[in-house]
């Protein structure tokens, strides 16, 4: 009683004790917070019946109403099926709940936005897309977490065509909006255009897929795309949907081969995948190449090697410089969305965000500072602001 | 930006400037909090990767570690699809979340509980049922609201069936919990047992079913339940499943009437219907008989008519004495559910929950003071004690 939250047991002879992750998660991570006191009978009164009818009969008469006096349209639900947690895998919707509290306590940290973790009890596409539908007028954004592909497409696709609010699966496109703002910086820091640049994705999952389409829609030259088999080219023939998409719209010379052999004289090199990548084929890449190795805690290209050869090396740690992480992202997307009272993230809005990250490094970049600290205050503000620009200039909002 | 959950719109010439309510619901009335301020790398290594990756595997290996290491069991999700909202019938998903985020409100207020407004684009029992289910991992209680019946019976006790958490209608069982605990004291004011007790009930709803449930539950005598056409007996040929449960559990004597000829002799009248009872029928009451009129803002019987003839007068209204409300019963019974770790919310713990409000009021009982105040701090905490050694009694905790 009395507010407290935690489970108040005792655990005197404490097998999570010497780490402190457990206790940082002791209780839970977040907590809902009431805006108005209720003191009095007056209180009740307004908080609560009788006053509340008016306010409801008020949002009845004209629903527009709602996004004046309800929470709802400033909440993002941040929804996982649990099949796709960090590199755990399919732990389930329970296990996943501390990563979901996680990323609602990084939305509210970096850009004041309530977020509630949802969880489901199911990982059937179908469910997916009729729950999340039918919870739909309890939020005002909707960011998809840790499901896993090719599900995660079908899921977002859906959802996006059925709902009028921000909907985005933040392991594409909050990753592919960070690698393009690092890219982007990257690329001045060896002198190159985008369009100019051969790069090679080793994996072709969630993050795989989005950082392709993002690096397209930017101007980059030519990808080729590479999944456990090798690199994707019309002969393959075990290809999803997905994964054809990809072979029509990358690898305009159809190289078929190996992902360390396509790596020859690429500029450069986007580790999704995980794994270990020998140092013989980042030695074979372009002089001045550009090495992006995101698999965490194991870079899939040893950092330190990877020094020996690349102009820049980025991975998605925390205590190396260069750190791609998603939190440069989705706070300020959501932010703006929400602000702008957009009715949709855009490739454009996309974009946007990843020039908005890439600005707030501006004249200071250098080999060892192509993003943004993800500590860095300036960027979910820089983000959203550029965001709400973009989506009130394509007319999507309310 | 800056942690500003409300609108920021500019409301020069405001046509809701005079109500009060609409000023406390600017912006809504909730807001997430972050129990963890993220403000270094070693913060968000361990609020966020790769600390939590620890606390999800330990959770994946050992399920139940899920209650001490996530805040979903300490969380109630407040649901409703806004089609039975207070006085004001279906008026729908978003004029219903004002309600919803009043409820969470008092949730927090009054047990220190974190609540989540659910509100629903559909009305849809199956769809209700299985979305619900879908996202129960997330929630370590159910609360139903504002569902009309007969569609709430059905949606409760699927779900009661389907779920390991505890769930309640509320407009079925706070109502009823509350009324049963009014009754007991005014029973003691009048000095008559429950057992010795003749009660018409006026409406054969959500609450009217919950309520007869409790009443023939704690022993009371005789009861006759009317609907808009007249009392239920079993020569009716228009009744649901539940008015024929009604018809088999209750009007001993097969009376067959209208409900205010049910009245003559009566003990006790309970008003859950709306309309208005004529004085020649409270007056042919028996003596000191007692008058529960719950409609609100305007009681069925007026409480001054009333006070002619009847001993002890109840209302749902907040200027008046006696107030059944059912934030007397909610929080305290998810409280002490929650906190006992039951898998459910049986008769049995109604029952505790309903002493344990009538015993707050204690010796002091008198003909204006059969139920506390529903400001009064002591009820929560005596409803979960109660309610939560129920539970363990019946052996019902995990």
């Amino acid at each position: 009683m009395g507010g407290n939250e935690a489970s108040g047991r005792e655990h005197t002879t404490d097998r999570f004790a010497d780490d402190p992750a457990f206790a940082v998660h002791e209780g839970g991570k977040l907590s809902m917070a009431s805006t108005r006191s209720i003191t009095s009978i007056a209180d009740l009164a307004l908080t609560y019946t009788p006053g509340v009818a008016r306010v409801s009969s008020a949002i009845a008469a004209e629903p527009e109403l709602a996004r004046r006096f309800t929470w709802a349209p400033r909440v993002v639900a941040v929804v996982s099926d649990g099949t796709a947690v960090l590199g755990l895998g399919d732990i389930g919707p329970a296990a996943s709940l501390p990563v979901m509290e996680g990323k609602a306590c990084l939305f509210k940290e970096f850009a004041g936005l309530s977020a509630v973790p949802v969880v489901l009890s199911t990982t059937d596409v179908d469910t997916i897309v009729e729950t999340v539908a039918a919870v739909a007028p309890s939020f005002g954004g909707i960011n998809l977490e840790d499901i896993s592909a090719p599900r995660c497409f079908e899921i977002e696709a859906r959802l996006r065509e059925r709902l009028d609010i921000p909907v985005m699966h933040d392991d594409q496109h909050g990753t592919a909006i960070v690698v393009l703002a690092a890219l982007r910086n990257a690329a001045k820091v060896v002198g190159r255009e985008l369009a100019d640049l051969r790069v090679v994705v080793a994996g072709a999952g969630a993050a795989g897929m989005a950082c392709t389409k993002i690096l397209l829609g930017a101007g980059v030259g030519d990808i080729a795309v590479a999944d456990s088999k090798g690199v994707l080219h019309a002969g393959r023939e075990d290809l999803t949907p997905s994964k054809r998409w990809l072979v029509e719209n990358t690898n305009k010379g159809q190289f078929a081969g190996t992902m360390t052999a396509a790596l020859e004289g690429a500029d450069v090199y986007l580790g999704l995948s995980g794994g270990s990548v020998p140092e013989w084929a980042i030695a074979s890449m372009a002089k001045d190449c550009i090495v992006f190795s995101l698999a965490n805690p194991t870079p899939e290209v040893d950092p330190e090697m990877a020094a020996k050869y690349a102009a820049v090396v980025a991975t998605g740690r925390s205590d190396l410089p260069n750190q791609i992480n998603n939190v440069l992202a989705f706070p300020g997307v959501f932010r703006g969305a929400i602000d702008a009272g957009a009715t949709s993230i855009t490739e454009e809005m996309k974009l946007a965000a990843a020039a908005a990250i890439a600005g707030v490094v501006g004249d200071g970049v250098r080999a060892d500072y192509v993003v943004p600290s993800p500590l860095d205050r300036r960027v979910a503000e820089a983000v959203a602001t550029a965001v709400a620009a973009c989506a009130r200039e394509q007319g999507i909002t309310r």
